[in-house]
């Protein structure tokens, strides 16, 4: 299972799990980033990715204003 | 193994194998992408992220103007 978890930084600091096992990530145009679920749920988030680290299996988003 | 492999899409169109095995993905602050393989060796491209498949372990990169 390569799958990820996603962690969003909101604006206070804080790290929140924003969804487990993310298999696809894609970068939207106006600054968002949608994540696909490994079955399929989507979640759109206005945020950056700040690390990807595939060894731990951790996306790290940061959220960005709207 | 959870690495991906990076591709690069060229201005041309055109899609190049950048590196393997990736193991983090890290955005910097001037729209450049640094890629670290499993074995610590380091690459970066003045690229955007345009797709992370985290099932086909595809990282997808687009060339940005310097």
């Amino acid at each position: 299972m390569c799958q990820s978890n996603a962690y969003l930084i909101k604006a206070n600091g804080s790290e929140e799990l924003v969804m487990e096992d993310v298999s696809l990530i894609t970068p939207g145009e106006k600054g968002e980033i949608a994540l696909t679920g490994l079955f399929g749920d989507q979640l759109t988030l206005n945020a950056e990715l700040r690390e990807l680290d595939l060894l731990k299996h951790r996306i790290v988003l940061a959220e960005t204003a709207t």
